[in-house]
């Protein structure tokens, strides 16, 4: 069998999906791994088999471990596919022992790995890496070097570990190619924009192309006819409005930094913000009803790109006006179910509000950009997914576009439902659709280059 | 009589109006001036009477003059003094020679001079300026000195030119003082911004008052029950949304630098933008796809906040986009009436689209935040008032969300019509109304200066 290894590195995390190609039906999932808290050790790492023949002669895997030696995703990587060549091993021994039939798993049939690399700079379509797309893409990472470095990273692990494996890089921003010329240009000089290869460029495209290629089959609508509003929701956030099947605009602009706000990144702020965020001067606005001087000689504060851009991804969002990146325990605390869990700090509903009023905009927006003509308005991501609270506001709002009203118990019991899509909307008449799609950007990375025939 | 001057500096531009006030009645308008170009000499001056009884015995004013030693904004202030003084004695001995009912137009019946100042920070009513208030006002600048800076050395001016006048301050930001905590909120440490007055202020706020009101009143509505999405485009441009007479959320932010683009202002940039876009890095990306290295070693940018302040504020916009700030001209391009004017050139295109699709956005966002319970959509500013190619783009495409369609003659015909409000819909029975207001700052600062006592 031919197997693709999906790997899906995040700052602090590695995901990794196996999947055996099959010729006239999507990728099969055969097993899944992840590797947590990468950049605080102890890592936590799990693996979990989901579909092999023969592998309930096994025990391998599925329980959670620390893996303390795991410090980059480097080593991450390297573990797992140790992992996997022992499992592997595992069930050989094992199905011999037992004289079934032969369980064909071995390292050799990963043919190809794609990894999600978040950046794609002019790059529209997944690329196979060679030594001259890789210095290529490590250079365009030059536009968000804090997203595309860990992927950067597995990259050469998985030629080292796998040399006989096919590495290929999918580009989250490779979905909104077709954003029209006056949504993508920012109104700079356009001829240091086309040098500097500054303009909005779109994230989160996998995730865009499986809710979009999903949401089509769940309607039973042609893709390319498709028109959605899709919010991906999780420690980043964007939304993307989607017309016939493709990317018109969406939130996160030149990098991940712009739109809407995520656990640990602002999302839109005024362009001189980080100036002053950043400035020596006394931080004494409050005492003295506006003495601050962020441009007083002495104190004017010349800021780094490496600076700038660690803080504005990485010191605040959510985590900065809540003190956690835990969005669930954000709704937890604005909105208590005893007096017990009530908290007097009202800064869990401030971010709770302040996240639902930037989600609302866009929708707002992108209602209009799609002229009112949308089947649906579509949840994902970990937030989207799981946030019944969230999910109950937003619809509550969007009642005045002609969205139906949602239905509080498919709402609520969207986690204890199957399928990819999940409808909450109450099916009023002629009201256009709300939906939960359970978004997988391993499993499209897989499926994309299942099809692709260059790759096999 | 009692006279209110009321003024309003730009960065190049001195616009000063002449009031009287009246008891029962909103002031009157008895005359008006402009210096232009006062950066780029020669400056151009205006002087024009409205409404002097008396003032068909003089020849004063009327015509523009160049005048080359106006390089200021404390000489322009000057120059208009004298040329009120010349002007008031010019009238009186013409009044005395023909007999007539004297004329008294005297400087020292100038009771108030408003100022216009764009940021108030924490101010959130007119203040009368003392050395206290204007040393205050002078720090709280640190967040905006290039908009502040012209009206504080106009006060300056004031103070010493007409020294029995009482000076004003009117800001800009306190129309938005109720704006919600969580649309006012930056996801950032709320510790920081407090101290550091890092949230959302917004601006345009003279003309957004001066909107809701007239509009109000057009509309037979009371104001505090008007809620009206509200557009002032001109070489500074926002959209504000307005649920019963107050502003819940607007697209400036911090700075004017936010929201949608201006003549030479980007508006909202990912917040990375600047320090690719300011990088000493080869400008090379479209030769060699990709070779942008704004980390590197040596080219790594540090960028200063009053150079960001400048750049992002006198670089950009359409004027970086299109070779110009005459919004006119671009429209002209874009849409050429005959092969003559036809540009090969999509430059003018973009920027119109680009201004076209920015606008929307917000006007969808503001929709939703409203719950589409909306009298009106509102023109104002230059390019508000003036431009029928824009107010024609963005009348089709609300349609979706209930507006009425524009009536085609009353639209291009606005400029030759009367009155403050004037309506472009078609009349559509249900429809919600679309309108253009010739926003008036200088009669907002003298309407709210005649009605407070304490001026008096």
């Amino acid at each position: 069998m031919s197997l693709i290894l999906a790997v899906n590195a995040g700052s602090s995390s590695l995901k990794i999906s196996l999947f055996q190609r099959q010729v006239n039906d999507p990728p099969r999932l055969v097993l899944t791994s992840s590797t947590s808290s990468i950049s605080s050790p102890p890592a936590k790492f799990t693996f979990k088999v989901v579909d092999v023949p023969g592998s309930e002669l096994t025990n391998s895997g599925h329980k959670e471990s620390a893996e303390a030696d795991l410090r980059d995703h480097e080593s991450a990587f390297g573990h797992f596919v140790d992992k996997l060549a022992r499992y592997a091993e595992d069930l050989k021994q094992a199905t011999q022992a037992t004289g079934g039939d032969r369980v064909n798993l071995e390292l050799g049939q990963i043919r190809n790995v794609c990894h999600r690399v978040v950046h794609g700079g002019n790059y529209v379509e997944p690329v196979v890496i060679t030594e001259q797309t890789y210095h290529h893409i490590e250079r365009l990472s030059d536009l968000a070097p804090l997203h595309n470095g860990a992927a950067l990273r597995v990259i050469h692990a998985a030629i080292t570990v796998l040399p006989n494996s096919r590495s290929i890089a999918f580009f989250d921003t490779a979905f909104h190619k077709h954003l029209p010329p006056h949504v993508a240009a920012y109104a700079i000089d356009q001829n240091v924009a086309r040098k500097r290869g500054l303009r909005k460029y779109g994230f989160h495209g996998l995730s865009y192309a499986f809710i979009t290629r999903s949401v089509a089959q769940y309607l039973g609508e042609d893709p390319t006819k498709l028109n959605i509003i899709a919010l991906h929701i999780g420690s980043g956030a964007s939304a993307c409005a989607i017309r016939g099947g493709k990317s018109i605009d969406t939130s996160m602009g030149l990098t991940p930094l712009s739109g809407l706000p995520g656990a640990t990144r602002a999302g839109d702020v005024d362009p001189s913000l980080i100036f002053h965020y950043t400035s020596q001067a006394p931080l004494d606005m409050e005492e003295n009803g506006g003495e601050i001087l962020s441009h007083k000689e002495g104190v004017a504060t010349e800021v780094h790109i490496s600076d700038a851009e660690r803080i504005l991804n990485t010191q605040m969002g959510w985590k900065a006006l809540a003190g956690t990146t835990d969005f669930g325990e954000i709704v937890r605390k604005a909105f208590p179910r005893s007096a017990l869990e009530k908290s007097d700090d009202d800064k869990y509903k401030l971010a709770f509000n302040l996240l639902l009023d930037r989600i609302l905009h866009f929708v707002g927006a992108y209602y209009l950009a799609l002229r009112g003509d949308i089947h649906a308005l579509v949840f994902a991501g970990g937030v989207g997914e799981h946030s019944v609270e969230l999910r109950s506001k937003v619809g509550d709002a969007v009642r005045c576009l002609g969205f139906v009203a949602l239905d509080e118990g498919a709402n609520r019991g969207v986690d204890s439902r199957e399928g990819v899509v999940v409808d909450i909307g109450n099916g009023g008449q002629g009201g256009k659709k709300v939906l939960v799609c359970r978004t997988d950007e391993q499993g499209e990375m897989a499926r994309e280059c299942s099809i692709v025939e260059d790759f096999w």
